[in-house]
């Protein structure tokens, strides 16, 4: 198989990052995913903390610089994270979870980008199991998560989060199942990536 | 393999119905597209080509009757349609293609709903080549075509026509291919149809 790059959204609680850890294993490839942050701040010679703060949300307005144009911190953590995820594409076959990657990347013939959404009922119970939430908590969580993942994703790519016209496959993990996902999406690259 | 139903929207352009036949061949069940029109014209006992002008199309606003609240014929030939659709879900393996086919099983677990996209400029092109159309006269087809699914998607349903709440898969065919697009629902059907 020819080198490839898979980049995939995710709702939250719709196991992204598990579908993201089996395909990785299945192909014997690395994934990215909050070790971004770590790169990013090694790169830059501060601290994992402080970087991730900034990881996937957008600067609140106070957060803003005084001189208008200037960018946010949020900004060059977007922006040294995007050289990463750029230069890792280049260089190597790997999946890469969220961190606006299947935009940065959409110019590239080999990288599938994807999408995993389900309906709230099921990642409202995959987040109480998980984190060990009562139902209310875990909603709150789940709302404000994908609201900071579409607003983060939105500024700056100017694209549909979740939306058709933003990815090449777009599947509900609710109904097919983790692994039914994780083979699809394998069917996808065998296709694909020849 | 259990039974199952494979219910395809699509973007006008966008390789559907060239799916939907490789499906049904590999999966040795029929397909039911236009067909449905036949079926449900030789159930009420009227013309073909009389329930055809409603096929996939809401009534406009000067065809409403003059009663409110009293159904129009495109209402009509919709009901009949998907009483044809229910009695092929609950009967047979098939793949429906349009009409609505997915949220009106939406309730049953052996329904795969899929939806199928590309760039416009995929399409427009695969319209010129199939139609013998220049690109002006494709693009306006395109246009128009998906003005009207979406719009006798969005009346009937009160879903958004290709939006991913709607579908368990959506697919990009001008990226995958359309033979890519076959495997790749074929193993999402091998995965969720045991």
């Amino acid at each position: 198989m020819s080198k490839f790059v898979i980049a995939i959204g995710r709702e939250y609680g719709s196991g992204g990052l598990e579908i993201a850890k089996k395909l990785a294993a299945a192909l014997d490839v690395p994934y990215y995913d909050r070790d971004l942050i770590a790169l990013a701040a090694q790169k830059r010679g501060i601290s994992a903390d402080v970087v991730e703060q900034a990881d996937e949300v957008k600067a609140k307005p106070w957060d803003t610089p005084a001189v208008v144009g200037m960018p946010s911190f949020n900004d060059k953590v977007f922006e040294l994270q995007a050289e990463i995820i750029r230069e890792k594409a280049e260089t190597e076959s790997c999946v890469i979870v969220g961190r606006c990657a299947d935009q940065l990347l959409k110019h590239r013939d080999d990288c599938l980008s994807v999408f995993i959404h389900a309906d709230p009922e099921v990642r409202i119970r995959r987040i109480m199991n998980e984190h060990k939430l009562g139902r209310e908590e875990a909603t709150r969580l789940m709302k404000r998560t994908d609201k900071s993942r579409r607003a983060y994703y939105q500024y700056y790519t100017d694209c549909t989060w979740g939306g058709r016209g933003s990815y090449d496959l777009i599947l509900n993990s609710g109904k097919l199942g983790i692994d039914c996902v994780v083979a699809v999406i394998l069917k996808a690259i065998e296709g694909t990536a020849k």
